[in-house]
């Protein structure tokens, strides 16, 4: 196969609120190195963490998009293996599925990652659309040893916000430790994380309590599995309305929504012993989420942070996909409409995940 | 045997910062109840809690001292068993040792306590200067199920503070989950509560990092088991220099000071994966025990709380002094010392543990 | 209301193989003792051991009905309350549901059952049908502390069998750890005991494999949630059938079936780090749950038992058939039915769980 | 520097029970290929392992040496690294200590090696004296990738024996899941894997209950940290013994020892919930490990196996020699001695770990 040696791209310009990614013509990465491949882009996810990357909303927190990304964010991509380089050739073969997450590449060395433990900290990770250039291109050239092959029964366009929004969801569902027939709180539920979340976690047995704002919001996480719908735009107290449901509070919540208020009132919501999963990430530096050391510790309560997830994580949730289970809702654009989706986004406006046809 | 009418208690007077606990003539509780044993006080810790209770410290948090305390403050009380009811004959006799917890009853039927979790979080669960009058008094009338039996090999004066000092610090160790060899820091090392989570944890087989201020506290937290010390009037960057120690950062921290300081930083010295263990209280309602979930979720650290010990963790704990491994530090005085103590302890003045002579 | 001086039962003649279970006339028991409540029976389920021990076929173990019983099994029954020593008021009214277990009262004040731990292994405690008259007769009287409150949307028929069956086969998956979306393996998945376990397994978002033998238990099998189903009678090498679906071996597998091939077989099914879980419980002494070493060692797996289930358990139990997710396959009787249906339970032909009408 | 063209080797000739491995001149294998580095092994010891694979002690079970191992067995090896491939340079310098293991090098791709759970079940996984030349040879090729760092304070004679001798006792602790302060029985706790077992669970905080015979065993035991000794030629009841010392049973026994009777035992002196650990393998393959059905569901037993460890829990085995904790006794010999020591372990007259001088 012929590759073209020019590609569309969105590529960052500018820096912090006011920065655009317009699509613009790019050199096509050529000959996959030592361990690589090189995916023609189908569909590629728009992660809230690609908004905030591009407008350097976590600058603040040292947290900036790196110019070894050439200003190529995205990292939910799927598409096609079109270059194999000889080493991965007992591994990938031209024409398979394959997906491209967050985590491009780990040493497999470390202590973290080489060790039993857990990749996602490997000191030496590559991270798509952060330090190495991402999936909003039509040509991305990544590790073979750690891109993921999409199984049958999953669409691209489904599986690129898989690769992050939706393992993210699914390893939240699993940190809070929550057993099939206990209750969970998923704060923003209606949302891009939040709609995997309630879906996740009502095949895995738990009873879903959604809160979002507005009916639409409401009807919308029924469907998809949620037993109960509270929305914060009516409800006085959500801590007691939760309370109300469960008896004693729930046994964990969720914060996708990232949010101030969210943070501050999930711990209120659990009953003895629950726990809060951090997910949402909020630009303000001020928002913690805690909560005041007597309520933490006489009701014994936990706060746990959670990221995306492991290489083996993403085929399990990719694997509920193909049973039938999940299924994201769609809004779909092209690369062009970076800067649409974004804005709508920051207004809450955009329904379900982002996903743009790219190649 | 005859029980006098009277007898010496420290007693509660006045409210908020100014109030004390002078020594007083009340009547001694007579014949016990369904269920119910007298205990003839020996010792009685004093622990923080009792000096918060005392001067309403936590009243913001709407935690208070009930009127059915009679005033009377404690919940470290170790002696023996004087006068016991009918029904609790098969299981206590009259001499027996016996100690009084801050749990001093539980319903043994709800949720929480009846239902195999844990009954630490009874709904109904009486408690020792809190909701019932505690042990800063000569005779204690307490729940026969739920005292605990003192072992040989351990003093009435080591027993007391264990029966919350101690098991603090023991269930504090064991919810932070680190494993023997790694790295565990104690913020506070060398105070009341964390001269027993160092010896706690150094049986354990944990590998201590103790942090608190001034020589004197060092060298006490060495001799207890600490494999470094860290004085905090000297140290610039506590967290650098934990790091430094254990390359990636601690396993966990547990902060046993109560103090915004402590909480600030125990996040930020910790490695992926690692735990706060929230034990000290402040009585400030703005400080959080937190992280900003950008720091949470990337590190996917866990920030939970712990508090006192069930029935069977104060056995164990008990179980550490009688093999000889741990043993409090005290400093020992009687019932009339507890306002002195208390201002020593308001100003960090206070060496170990405050052990008040009873009967 | 006034009780009647006799009612029928079931009571247990003769010794060993032979041994029956008429009905008889016999007193009915009157006024509660101390924390006692009388059940007047509605159902009752006849659960395989109430066959073993009217049959005395764990002598060999030293398993035997006691003297106690009054010769009156059964353990699995549900009813209303008829009364109440006053000391229970405040927890039950005559009139309330309720249902009682194998477990029929502990002494919440062991190391197991007091102490946080866990009451199953309660050195004091009083079993029905074993140690105490169970509920094969019309009026039971049991401890209203460990009685259980049977749920609205629970109809009698079905909690009866829930007691034991459905906490059962409920606990085996819980101890399974086998997590939403890994592969369990049900032996003899469409038995009285099996198929609560589909049910509860496909509820608690695990991918199930059934084995049983002929036709009619695989359709059975399918219906309540079987993802696949396994012929004992026409596959020849049920391990690498189960291998061939899930590629490395199952995660887990629950041996419900007592029999020599279950026990046998399960080991050689899953994959590196899987557990069989052991429940069906032969007469033969010589069948072992195990493994040679060497397998053990070298995948290693684990071998568990798992035995009824808590307080908590039978409630969290209920909680699935309450919400409409797990039902159980009755066969209806009445007192009268007990020696048949064990005749037809022995030959392997009693379809889904035997329930007998009592009062 | 040169590498000489040949070498002094254990080569395993003959077949069966009469099979020896005299010393004989092999070549030096040159120039490590992609990923390789190659050791001068200095100290090897001689795992019990070795004697079964030269002896096929195993062939029943389906393991034995593969020709790919030149007939050299041995696995436990320390010594320095005499040559790098070049693609190893930013890890392994010459000079650098190293350590060979069991596992010598895995895929980092598969279900159980690349992807978060643990790459001892890697399908794909060399072993040392098993698949590939072990280290009962001057010169070893290993893997960089899973080599092992040997740290300051770790005498190579010391550091081979912890390879695999250490590290199966370590993590056969570990995987007893027995907490600081509870009881752990070693069954074979003098022997070459029990003496360290006794060492690491001491120093885990574990109390210790060391069985075998014979007073000299007993003596080595109590000086290891064991709390009390059992010498089986003299007790009776090994059960009744360990439950009278422990009131309600262990929490975990290990069994070293390859013995039917250590299998036969082990379940019987647990409490409930307690554990077996199956370490031990016996060549006769009808001793299971195992209990029956009815006691292991009514007492909720665990039996699980356990083998060698991770890269990471090598690691850790090795740490705690570092910090002066563990340590192995060892019986000195050499190269020309493998016939002799695996005679005298037959007979179990070797003391402690059997290590070679090799260069």
């Amino acid at each position: 196969m012929t590759l073209p040696k020019e590609q569309y791209a969105a590529v960052k310009q500018g820096e912090g609120h006011d920065a655009t990614a317009p699509v613009k013509r790019v050199p096509v990465p050529q000959e996959p190195g030592p361990g690589q491949i090189l995916v023609k882009i189908n569909w590629t996810g728009l992660c809230a963490s690609d908004k905030s990357l591009i407008h350097d909303e976590w600058a603040a927190f040292g947290v900036k998009m790196q110019p070894s990304t050439a200003g190529i964010a995205g990292h939910e991509g799927a598409g096609s293996v079109v270059a194999v380089h000889p080493d991965m050739k007992d591994r990938w073969q031209v024409g398979d599925r394959a997906g491209v997450k967050w985590v491009v590449s780990v040493c497999r060395q470390c202590e973290f990652c080489g060790n039993g433990t857990d990749e996602l900290h490997c000191p030496k990770q590559v991270n798509s659309g952060f330090t190495a250039p991402g999936t909003f291109q039509e040509y991305c050239m990544t590790d073979g040893r750690y891109a993921t092959r999409i199984p049958e029964g999953v669409e691209d366009e489904e599986a690129g916000p898989i690769m992050c929004g939706g393992v993210t969801a699914y390893t939240a569902c699993k940190r809070s430790g929550v057993r099939p027939g206990q209750w969970i709180v998923m704060i923003g539920g209606g949302g891009g994380l939040g709609h995997f979340g309630v879906q996740y976690a009502t095949a895995m047995g738990m009873r879903v309590i959604a809160i979002d704002g507005g009916e639409e919001k409401g009807k919308l996480c029924k469907q998809l599995g949620a037993e109960t719908y509270i929305d914060f735009q009516e409800c006085k107290d959500l801590a007691a309305e939760v309370t109300k449901i469960t008896t004693y509070g729930a046994h964990a919540a969720i914060v996708f929504a990232a949010s101030r208020e969210g943070y501050a009132v999930a711990p209120q919501m659990l009953r003895p012993g629950g726990i809060v999963v951090a997910v949402g990430l909020p630009k303000d530096t001020d928002v913690l989420a805690g909560a005041p050391p007597i309520m933490l510790a006489l009701k014994r309560l936990s706060i746990v942070g959670s990221v995306t997830g492991t290489l083996k994580d993403v085929e399990e949730a990719l694997d509920f996909t193909a049973r039938g289970l999940v299924h994201p809702i769609l809004t779909k654009g092209t690369l062009a409409d970076v800067d649409k989706f974004c804005k709508l986004m920051s207004e809450g406006k955009l329904p379900g995940r982002a996903v743009l046809k790219v190649a």
